[in-house]
């Protein structure tokens, strides 16, 4: 149809048109003299974001899931037991990634729609009195459910332990939109991609490492070679990469440092916390759960369960084909059962009453027994009592 | 100074505004019904350029270097032998990556300029008669030196030793530019990379696997997950990608592909080789030598040498401060010793002219014994007589 496709999923997000046309540049030389002054302030300036100043930020010319791998290969040893929580497809694919490349991996299944159980994780922790365990695997937001863990409470719960492991947290889609401290938390590796709160196309890796992370990785033996961060180092401490990075990515990297950093991070946490809580008006409006459960719910993303005589391939699909909306669907065991609304980066009230007003049209369209207009309302009157 | 930069580097390459128009674009939904028919046309004529009918052609979003690291992981096993020439840093690089990676790497050394020794590998792979060579890797254009080796021949050197080993070709800086045939040759596994040929920016490894190195695949225990060929085919197969591709490269390749397309590959590569011959008539002009013996010259870089007392990065820094041009460097060993003028992508009689005068300039601001617009002379005589 004309008129421009709504995008509300979880990543890729919209590009803001300032980092698009930032991103608009002629190639340049990445070892002339010159590049390091683009490099140096970018990764300087990513540590703002993670909120760390101890540790060390890095870009690799890969996605998300690279990031995941570079914790593990780059700290670990082959055969490291490591923990992980399954709770939705995210934390699923991590831990199937961790047995994949050969770790020794504890995979403790939790209700989809909750996240990291802090008391279980204590006490499996304490439990491992001889610190079998190197590595805690934390999703911080699981994006298929739209769940996000407390990871300054996993901090609290290693200590409680006083368990040596590393923390490694999932950052993907909280990182540069919801709470996020690296330092306050204590954590060791924070990874995270282009393509959601930082507002980028896909194709970087953005990672923050600790320095006990960073000392780790001079004993690993784990082999590893693109995805290798003492390469990094090597060639960032001058402002170089170990290859070709995406000049282009690094150009709208430097853009979205400003919008975050300008907006300020406490306000752009804010402002996400803002937009998800409209929409929950609006789905606890229409009669309509969160796969969340009370306490665990994201504010990058919402998935909505719909009625079990429902299939919510068929709102997703309606919206798609007859209102140009892109919604986020479910995945694995959540297919057909949840749809998914993302409001991360780029967002604002009107972006998501959009979103919003498209849902009831397509979930109208399918037979829903909800009041037009009702969710669009809830949120509306939140919006307005909440705006600035 | 003000004028744009002129960039002859052998990569990134100058980005024809088409493709970075066509790179503008909003993002989707990855997970979309219709993104299959943006993939699945580009993964069908990526063929065409690899000149494949019977292998199968692939994007990450990732660089060469990952290229390099997902034919080793995911057709051989951890330990297996490989055999490699050594002839300039990129030959030395990926047989290091090998080496880190856990494999057990022949290196044989081979004066840098020139390229792949076709009777001692076909001796070699002759006196392997227990075959414990698994994968034979050759640099096709060996970017530091200026070399292309004769990857035609390595085919015929190792059927003539009747060896099963996989031929597995970094064609980084050669393929889309320089000639290549992947099923005339018998290649494997042809690995490239965005930002040579492909005039794009980088973050993508471009590749195509044999039917031979697909089978491979299911018999390797090397451990990987991000860079795996088996999650790309099972989501590929549909038109879809096992995590989050970066939308704009893709619209970019979209756009490359028709580019090279229209032009035709014979004509690509006919391109090539003249802006090339230009580009070595005005070296010879100018009295001084090639890096790349005789019978290797690349066509889409030139490393030039420099006399004995002269210091090619004073060349490179001159033109780059004094004429805002941007020359590759001497890597390695060859640090100092040579220059680079990349002749790759989206260029043609002019730009290589605005080179060459540049690289005048710069020679004769560090004294060398060059006579002014003699190597300009000598390649417009030649563009000029060879132009259609």
């Amino acid at each position: 149809m004309a008129g421009r496709n709504h995008l509300y999923i979880p990543g890729p997000t919209n590009v803001p048109t300032e980092i698009m046309s930032a991103m608009n540049v002629v190639m340049e030389d990445h070892r002339s003299p010159i590049f390091p002054n683009l490099l140096k302030p970018i990764l300087q300036d990513l540590k703002k974001i993670f909120r760390t100043e101890t540790g060390q930020a890095f870009y690799f010319p890969a996605t998300g899931t690279a990031g995941w791998e570079i914790a593990l290969t780059n700290t670990l040893n082959p055969g490291d037991t490591v923990i992980i929580y399954r709770f939705g497809q995210f934390s699923h694919l991590w831990g199937q990634m961790a047995k994949r490349l050969g770790f020794n991996v504890e995979i403790h299944e939790e209700p989809w729609g909750t996240g990291i159980p802090l008391d279980k994780l204590q006490a499996r922790l304490k439990a491992d009195s001889a610190h079998q365990i190197k590595a805690v695997l934390a999703t911080h937001n699981e994006t298929a459910t739209g769940v996000t863990s407390d990871i300054s409470g996993v901090r609290k719960a290693m200590n409680a332990a006083n368990h040596p492991a590393l923390l490694f947290v999932d950052g993907v889609s909280s990182i540069a939109s919801i709470d996020f401290r690296m330092d306050e938390w204590g954590v060791d590796g924070a990874i995270s991609g282009s393509q959601k709160g930082f507002m980028l196309p896909a194709g970087a890796a953005i990672l923050a490492f600790s320095q006990k992370a960073l000392k780790a990785t001079e004993t690993s033996t784990y082999p590893r070679c693109f995805l290798d961060l003492t390469d990094q180092m090597n060639n960032n401490k001058d402002g170089y990469t170990p290859y070709t990075p995406s000049i282009p990515m690094l150009y709208g990297l430097r853009k979205a440092l400003d919008l975050l950093l300008e907006e300020g991070m406490e306000n752009v946490y804010a402002r996400h916390y803002r937009l998800a809580e409209g929409v929950r008006k609006a789905v606890a409006a229409w009669g309509l759960t969160l796969c969340a459960q009370p306490g665990f719910e994201s504010n990058t993303v919402t998935a909505v369960v719909v009625p079990a005589d429902k299939d919510a391939r068929e709102v997703i699909s309606t919206a798609f084909k007859k209102y140009n909306m892109s919604l986020g669907g479910g995945l694995s065991e959540l297919a057909g059962k949840v749809f998914r609304i993302g409001h991360v980066g780029d967002m604002n009230d009107i972006s998501m009453l959009g979103a919003l007003a498209g849902v009831e049209m397509a979930m109208l369209d399918c037979g829903f027994n909800i009041t037009p207009g009702s969710g669009v309302a809830a949120a509306v009157e939140y919006y307005r009592a909440t705006a600035n």
